[in-house]
């Protein structure tokens, strides 16, 4: 089974606090990392939390409310000052393409490696990204301004192998390919034995969403649905809906519901406005529709 | 006399480390605050301090490379979200204007309080701010793009009157400005008594200049003349002194040089090179040249 996690690097709203920084996640999967997001301060807690942030080479960006990007120039800046050479794609709202390059220009900057920008939709979801073992989409969110939210779905993978088997049967090298793809193997004595055997079931491919931000939206409950962790923010609690509504953002309950609608496994909230200095309320609200909850904090990973 | 203060937000050059920030430093004259430059995470430094940031009202940026300017956005912005009314001036080179717009726009911000910018000049000084007790002007620097340092002087004040004659002459209120001014007193019997006897010389204004970024440039001496206080980077020490005039930054030596020339009172030294973990060096060297210098580092406050 590949790693695939999550690591909170921030899980404040707008305004960032002394203890809580604007919106960013690391998902690694099969070590591979990408970012969700980049609120400023972003590459200080890469740097705090070890890791190392050349690594990176696909950035999404939900939308453009500074807490969601403010971050990314300075961390493009870094990842040039410091000799990148590898191509870096980063994922956004067409506009941030000029933000970024009008920065670059004034500091007379001409980056060391290639920046490649793939402008995103808002209005359709779109396959970003994709390699032999995840792919990753985008989908629309419901928020004041163009926003999408982001989902890493593992590929079905071969069937595995039971190890030892392989001694027992002696099977060379060139075959163990064709047994994960399901084919039986002829043993030098001319036995067949049946994949049944050899093979036990791959594992089953996991999925990650990634909401933030947006306001109770039901037409995302299909793509996340049945997801292994869904983040969803929840900027408020329940008694603060109408401010909710007004600003295009979650409750805990509404949060819950989505997940509780979509059957995902586990709840991660998060975006969580600077007037909640305790958070104990906020997932005590959101357990009571959707038990499996789990609060976002700074530093914390979570095993997708 | 009046209070003078200048605290180190950011110490670090170009890459922010874990615990250095890039350069940011407030000043309070007089309970007036001033922000000079504003890498990135400077808001996040004001609050961890306990600074209302809502209490400054003029932002300088020295040029445009992002670790003098990345974190205007974020600030600017909270300040907004915070339903900040007063006026916030902000200073600095004349693209910065668009760079803060069109962030501003594709967020849809319509700011809660009017940004007032002020274009600066580099090619010669200007007078940017003046008030009753203080005045603010910018001068060029020797950098790779453009780039001003800036100086806070206090204005001469006036005389001081010994308070323990006010009562013993019976000097009425209306007659203390006029004193301070430089009169003589006529007294209910008809004494005069002489202006000499009455006061005390005024206070010595004060002066602090900030410095940074800049190769060795000798033409700043004239204006930071004197100087109660000297900031002026210090990227590199003394060994890298090729790699510090290539990037048109200084080393330890060319920084209290000016010092030495200048004839300022202390030197403080900062915008060091994330190579540096230890900074004693750093000190020692400089000191070799300026006994009075001091290392810059987060959270300090020095009285001008």
């Amino acid at each position: 089974m590949y790693k695939f996690s999550v690591t909170i690097l921030g899980s404040s709203s707008a305004i960032p606090t002394s203890d809580r920084n604007p919106t960013a996640q690391l998902v690694n999967h099969n070590d591979r990392l990408f970012l969700l997001d980049c609120g400023e301060g972003t590459q200080v807690s890469l740097r705090k939390m070890h890791v190392h942030f050349q690594r990176i080479n696909h950035i999404f960006i939900s939308h453009l409310h500074g807490d969601h990007f403010f971050g990314l120039i300075g961390l493009i800046s870094s990842m040039h000052l410091l000799g990148r050479s590898k191509a870096l794609h980063v994922y956004g709202p067409p506009e941030l393409e000029q933000i970024l390059q009008i920065q670059l220009d004034v500091s007379l900057t001409v980056l060391s490696y290639s920046l490649i920008f793939h402008p995103t939709r808002s209005d359709i979801p779109e396959l970003l990204f994709e390699d032999e073992t995840v792919q990753v989409r985008s989908f629309p969110m419901l928020h004041r301004i163009p926003t999408t939210g982001f989902i890493f779905e593992e590929k079905a993978g071969d069937r595995r192998i039971r190890k030892e088997l392989i001694e027992l049967y002696q099977i060379p090298p060139h075959e163990i390919p064709l047994i994960r793809r399901g084919s039986d193997f002829l043993d030098s004595k001319g036995n067949l034995i049946s994949n049944q055997e050899l093979t036990i079931d791959p594992f089953i491919p996991r999925k990650y969403a990634f909401c933030s931000d947006t306001a109770y939206f039901e037409e995302i409950i299909d793509t996340v649905k049945g997801a292994d962790l869904l983040y969803h923010e929840t900027t408020f609690m329940q008694n603060r809906a109408q401010n909710a509504a007004d600003k295009f953002h979650s409750t805990t309950f509404e949060a819950a519901r989505i997940a509780q609608k979509a059957e995902v496994k586990k709840l991660l909230i998060g975006h969580y406005s600077a007037r909640y200095d305790d958070l104990q309320p906020l997932l005590e609200e959101a357990q009571t529709i959707f038990p499996e909850t789990l609060l976002a904090s700074e530093g914390l990973t979570i095993e997708v």
